[in-house]
């Protein structure tokens, strides 16, 4: 385990320098950062024992053979933020590699076909649209889709072409994957608040995401009375004021930011035209956004004098694990005698894609200080073994079972 | 009365056609369209018996010489703010001509000597620092601020030079006179929301301007729960809130505007950084503006947590008017049956800086839905007439009184 613990804390560091440009990480996909770091997790897996390749869209994949063709899938993406950190998906695919080859050196081939991935652009910091990879897995990427274009004006159909991926078909939706399983940083501070090692996820959080105008008039600020103003910005503010307490009111279930908010024309001694701010609520039950949504409704009637206007941007509802998987993992988690908590994640994962289709759950490692899409991103290799051992158990309950219970026969 | 006042609005017609510049109104200071306005300007009051001078910085006067050498002086600005209106500043100039010239033609040469000016560059639209001709007057204007420079770069020196008005002597300040009055229109909705005509301005307000910066972490907005965050925007939000409130609870006696609030970075998906707003205080008594203060200091020592910063861009005290002029005000608007009520002027004006070393005082009539420094600016002769009269029967009574004891004996 030791060895294991020490192989993935150098794996780390060894596949960060290969996304390093000038100076910062950023291993966008479908560029020479990408395809060093590929071929480092290509050589990982093949001395691992996998048989390696690349699907139509750029995914790497390690595979295993079973005696059964059923698949059990693990990893993560490959793929980072612009001056990210090192930790942010590489986690998951060093994690699935080192647990496969440990569980194959103890107890050879397994019963289940047990596959790697590395998954690509999830982050969209080159494709805005990102999940391109766990996309293609669940058959919900189309010819039209890869007509996106990059900052350059390169399109996503162009740049798989350039590293030899696309050849004008994508790939099949994968019908003969039975679960997959994300290992990943937590990417916020609830674990580490808490002193425990493992997360287990119960669900992606739904979002709801827009923004709201209020309207007033524009006035003179030193000749116009208080009581005869239609000034936008204390009803901004007090609407503000009123969402963010509903919101403290429902504890760990529920986050709700004002990120933005700007009045306009935003002069010190004019009464402002209009506010607007944005708002971005996730949770992780239905029930908590649609309440979310009568909230805002039922605010906007209260400041009905300045004429709100809300535009809904974004409206995404709650991807649940596999709730089997979650017992599961919480048992799992009981043997080894690790401290583990439930948690939604807030942050959006392949998880989420793959998990519209496929039985799917995740594991949580802490963050240091909660911080993540940056160099500061860091976990301690104390902080990885609890979540490692748990994904390596799994993954030895689901495709090495019934091998094992051969064995013992 | 009613040859007078329709002299009044044909003259605000005529004035303003020659401040027009590509289609709008903006006579700025030293220009073409000054130089027609105070051709003009210079016509009316030679007509009606005024002897006319300029001084050095190119305040107008038409002076109607007294008994006595003590001078009653009335008017108003003459230039106006880019696409401004016709009636802010020229509707005092205008009336005091008209006013003079009636008083005049009744009653023959003054006991007291009366002057009539318009007043150069108080809007401050081409020398941002503006009351250039009131400062003159009391002595408050220096060589150093003559340099300061327009747009262009061309310095206040120059731009009074190339008008022929400055030769190198800045004027004295004026020891002669005992009296300054000033009409104009009320750039606010208190008279017309009440009803009234005229307004017996107690003090021009004092000010209290700056902005805040709230301090938060910046964080995920998704990964980061409620109760672990330090988030600037609610912060900000409930200090505009309780701030509002405590302005509300002070009628009409004080305003309070933030005009201006930006979140950094500002991004919907991001807890902020930090939060900047402005804040504009106004009131006529300096005891408003010390509690004021008070209470935004009270304020950010509860919000400590987001170690907030205050900067006070401007400090200015009330410039009270004359308080016997006042009440002389009110008992010749009595004996005229005009409705009218005291108000403090939220709007900067000549007044505030003559009020400094001379018994000053304003009468403001209406502004049609309160506003001004627009095309729309407007004010009925109807509205204008009792205003008007009272200005009248002050300088009647400040110039015309022992002459017309005299007149009686």
């Amino acid at each position: 385990m030791d060895r294991e613990l020490k192989w993935i804390g150098q794996s780390i560091e060894q596949l960060a320098e290969t996304g390093k440009k000038d100076g910062a990480y950023w291993r966008a996909s479908y560029t020479p950062e990408d395809h060093r770091g590929a071929a480092l997790l290509q050589q990982w897996m093949e001395d691992a024992g996998f048989q390696t390749y690349f699907d139509a869209v750029g995914n790497l994949y390690g595979r295993m053979e079973g005696t059964s063709d059923a698949v059990i899938l693990t990893g993560s993406h490959r793929d980072t933020v612009a001056n990210g950190g090192k930790y942010d998906g590489a986690l998951g695919i060093i994690t699935a590699i080192a647990a496969g080859s440990a569980l194959y050196r103890t107890y050879g081939k397994p019963q289940k076909t047990l596959e790697v991935v590395a998954l690509c652009e999830e982050e969209g910091s080159r494709f805005l649209s990102g999940y391109i990879g766990s996309r293609a897995i669940i058959g919900a990427l189309s010819p039209a889709d890869l007509q996106e274009v990059d900052e350059d004006g390169i399109s996503l159909q162009t740049a798989m072409q350039t590293c030899g991926y696309y050849d004008g078909v994508l790939p099949k939706p994968r019908e003969d994957v039975e679960q997959f399983l994300e290992l990943h940083i937590e990417q916020g501070g609830i674990l580490e608040k808490n002193g425990i090692h493992v997360g287990i996820v119960t669900a992606m959080v739904g979002l709801l995401i827009g923004d709201i105008v209020f309207h007033g008039a524009q006035n003179h600020a030193g000749t116009t009375p208080m009581d005869l103003r239609c000034d936008p910005v204390p009803a901004a503010a007090s609407f503000v004021n009123t969402l963010h307490q509903w919101a403290m009111s429902k504890g760990h279930n529920l986050v709700c930011t004002v990120g933005n908010i700007t009045a306009s024309p935003g002069k010190s001694n004019v009464i402002a035209n209009h506010v607007r701010l944005t708002f971005d609520i996730r949770a992780g039950r239905q029930s908590l956004l649609d309440e979310a949504k009568e909230t805002i409704a039922f605010l906007l009637k209260k400041f009905a004098a300045y004429t709100p206007q809300v535009t809904y941007a974004c409206q995404e509802t709650p991807v649940p694990m596999d709730q089997e998987g979650v017992q599961h993992l919480e048992t799992l988690a009981d043997k080894q005698g690790a401290a583990y908590m439930r948690l939604a994640s807030g942050a959006g994962h392949d998880a989420q894609i793959i998990g519209q289709r496929i039985k799917t759950n995740m594991i949580f490692v802490p963050s240091k200080n909660g911080v993540s899409h940056s160099p500061d991103e860091f976990t301690a290799l104390e902080d990885i073994a609890a979540g490692y051992q748990l994904l390596k158990a799994y993954l030895k309950e689901s495709a090495w079972r019934r091998k094992e219970a051969d064995d013992g026969r």
